[in-house]
């Protein structure tokens, strides 16, 4: 894929400025636990308790935030059965999908070259 | 690519937990600031001044700390000449060049789909 930073704010000047889309949604699905909790729903659907084991470190608190961000992105789909007690789950929407088709190979390359990258830091 | 977060997390049950590498450098290239500066170094070498007009809103103090972790990280390289007045240029390592590589499908992603993300949501 031959996009380049240039190329983009050479197409569009307002791009990544604070007032831009694109800062918004850089923001949301780049942030710590937005990676994480789409990364773990790219797997599939998955309910709230399951995330919350499976997100390593991440509060109740900022899971229900990163999930209300995520689903009013449209990267989600909240999903709520009226049972009892209730069933409520969520996972990727095909927008959501189609990110994560851009980010795991991402996710991977971190997940590869972390240690190398920590251990050659200066103390 | 056939990465998956599962997958990942069931070979390396530590990863993305507060202790890990992973979460260290997952924070430094994806962060908002790392990502637009990362991404504005993917065209080529640049001076400190070029960088802080490109990258939107950044602040000095800001550019200058997520410039130290990068080059602390090994994706960095900074140049300084010993000239009068000094010359001080920053540009991407091979790893940060093989980085980027996973990183701008991504970026032109965000870009493409930003505003149809940001117009479809709630008010």
């Amino acid at each position: 894929m031959s996009v380049s930073f240039a190329q983009i704010v050479a197409e569009k000047p307002m791009t990544f400025t604070a007032e831009c889309p694109t800062r918004a949604v850089l923001d949301h699905v780049m942030s710590r636990w937005g990676v994480l909790v789409l990364s773990a729903l790219a797997d599939g659907e998955l309910r709230w308790g399951a995330l919350r084991r499976i997100v390593p470190g991440i509060s109740e608190k900022m899971l229900a935030s990163t999930l209300r961000t995520l689903v009013e992105d449209g990267l989600v789909e909240r999903t709520a059965l009226p049972t009892v007690p209730p069933h409520v789950s969520y996972e990727l929407t095909d927008l959501g999908r189609d990110l994560m088709e851009r980010m795991l190979p991402l996710l991977g390359w971190v997940v590869e070259h972390a240690s190398g990258i920590m251990s050659g830091r200066p103390r």
